[in-house]
């Protein structure tokens, strides 16, 4: 009788892989892909702001300015270049026009609404520092950087409405897509009545919660229902907004999450709170996700005011710096909310208390299972006996 | 700004379970159980054999007896009464005679070829005890017993056929169902070759593989291609068969993979052998599962044979009995390899060395994961910090 060991090797070397296919993009998800692809451009494109604000010379110091241009994620403001002395009205993603060196955010302003000559301005309340709040060209993803590697399984995180239909797919949901809403407030309470009207239990939107002058969800759900919340003590994720609607008509009742605009965001949010709302409509005994115990790859500072959720990819190891066989947890990096790949290979979110400290290497930390445990790759797991993985004992 | 806990508590009380919906058995997989379900009858619904082999009278020992009947999985020899001094021949899940205490495998037995009166004879060369390789009534399942419990998320494994095609179908295989072949040789070798030319590379069979006088999977499989091994030395799914078929005509190879008949056998087949070659074939760089230590929740005694793969649930603990965080497994339940319940809940097997000892609780175990690794319900979270899962210190 064979033994399983060299049963399993007889079949494994019986199997060939199969031949690369050409597939359209919706097919492609699960599959795995049989080459490295390389970004074509740096993302973002071009210096863009990471908040709602305005886009000043960090050297012009707080003061009342003249609001000369506005930038909204697009790019409104390519080619304005700003003068010290002014400012440029930004959201979220949109471009920094030449000249601001900074960006302080809209809760760090006031509007100024006594002017006599007709011109915007507005209070700068603080003093900023070079570079803050703005994500330089290819931050994200530097030109030509491998961004999927080949033996990947592949998923869906390059647009925010893709992933989220994906995501809720894969959380046994019926989805309806209602399209991309323009920034129109009369024309986004519109798709949302249709939304409402159409027999869905859950509502999901993303963007057009935060301080944008176009962020209408939060005022357009208050007309239509009970908003609980529009702020989360929580990184990434503070914007998100939740509401109960109450349809008169059906006496049914349709739970409505505003997550962030951000992907990251977006997508942190969808599992920290939409997922255990799908199982408990579903009927689950017990909602929530799995906590499991890591320990950390590295040194991780934790932000002094919000709670944060920490993408990374938790992998079972041998020797988990202590001796003994455990988890460890590799950050995915850069945990801007805006940065895409963060969420690349993360499969649970390390729970850090905003105690604005740095928790040490190896320290075990809660994180929270949002997808499949997987062994390392085969080279992975060779590297782990040598270096990489390989923690000093504690 | 309200904190994530009162956040997800504030959209968990705003999430109703929704009303229960009567759904067709094809659509239910997935979704989660409104009410417990109760067996209406036992299984088996008869005295059982767990063997290919012969039905006797344990008492008359070893000797040469006539073969009065045949008893194949079905009800052939049901309202069949054996005398002292007469044997029936059984298949795995055929039902055994009255007046039979016993079964001895086909193994232990020896064809006597030269009779002069035309009755069948065989040779019975061990003396085997009472109750031997005889499930009865109700082993598996008591009548009125709760086999599915309010809460639990449905998967299939009412049906061999339908077991493997929903386990092939979440491993991203596109499948094509042959049906059930009855038991003749040449309209199985048929079902082969349709099956072979129908571009499939992968070809699963259930049951044919062992020693029933109608298992023609092995010599079938040897006339169309290279059987690679037809036993492999584990528990349970000895009689595992793999070949491999080469298409002259399209240049092309398929994997046969020649399941056992048994439940419980055949999706631990697949687990260890199958899905691996799936992934390998898909191009994933690591085919391999997942493995990680748990800690055992009873001592369980191994067999002194064949490495055994016990089916377990596997559970995130915060004291695995050691005082720290950890894996602890339950067994879950009677490992005989027809018990579907054994596959109920389990999320893993355990790979236990062939023995022969009794591996003490709180030992670490290798557990191979075959499936999520959920949080316990919350009933059983709580009942975990009393007792139920609360090793005493090691
Ligand atoms: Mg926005
Ligand atoms: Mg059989």
């Amino acid at each position: 009788m064979i033994s399983v060991i060299d049963a399993l090797q007889t079949v494994l070397n019986a199997s060939k892989r199969l031949s690369p296919l050409t597939v359209p993009l919706h097919d492609a998800l699960g599959k795995v892909l049989a080459q490295d692809v390389r970004a074509p451009d740096p993302h973002p494109p071009y210096a863009a702001s990471v908040k709602d604000g305005y886009a000043v010379v960090a050297a012009d110091g707080p003061g009342e300015y003249p609001v000369v241009a506005e930038s909204r994620a697009g790019d409104d403001a390519l080619g304005v270049t700003l003068s010290p002395g002014t400012v440029a009205y930004v959201t979220t993603g949109g471009p920094i026009p030449d000249g601001a060196d900074a960006v302080v955010q809209v809760e760090d302003t006031e509007i100024v609404n006594d002017v006599s000559d007709g011109t915007k301005r507005v209070r700068i309340l603080v003093q900023t520092t070079k570079g803050n709040d703005i994500r330089p060209v290819g931050f994200d993803i530097e030109k030509d950087a491998v961004v999927l590697t080949s033996g990947e399984r592949l998923g869906i995180r390059d647009s925010n409405r893709a992933m989220l239909l994906a995501a809720a797919v894969q959380h046994q949901c019926k989805v309806l897509d209602f399209g991309i809403a323009k920034d129109d407030k009369e024309y986004q309470g519109k798709i949302l009545d249709e939304a409402f009207a159409s027999g869905i239990h859950i509502l999901l939107t993303s963007g057009g919660v935060s301080m944008g002058d176009k962020d209408f969800m939060k005022p357009l759900l208050e007309k239509r229902g009970k908003v609980h919340f529009d702020k989360v003590c929580i990184k990434p994720g503070k914007p998100f907004t939740f509401a109960e609607i109450d349809l008169q008509s059906t006496d049914s009742k349709i739970l409505a999450f505003g997550l962030p605009g951000n992907p990251a965001s977006s997508i942190v949010c969808f599992h920290l709170f939409v997922v255990p709302a799908i199982r408990h409509l579903a009927g689950w005994t017990n909602p929530h996700h799995l906590r499991v115990q890591a320990r950390l790859c590295q040194p991780i500072k934790t932000d002094p005011v919000r709670p944060e959720y920490h993408r990374a990819s938790v992998i079972w190891t041998d020797n988990d710096g202590t001796g003994n066989p455990g988890f460890v947890a590799v950050s995915t990096g850069h945990q801007v909310s805006s940065r895409l790949l963060s969420m690349k290979s993360a499969n649970a979110l390390l729970e850090f208390p905003a105690t604005g400290t740095t928790i040490s290497a190896r320290t075990a930390v809660s994180a929270i299972i949002i997808s499949d445990i997987r062994p390392m790759a085969c080279d992975e797991n060779h590297k782990s006996s040598d270096s990489a993985l390989a923690l000093p004992g504690i």
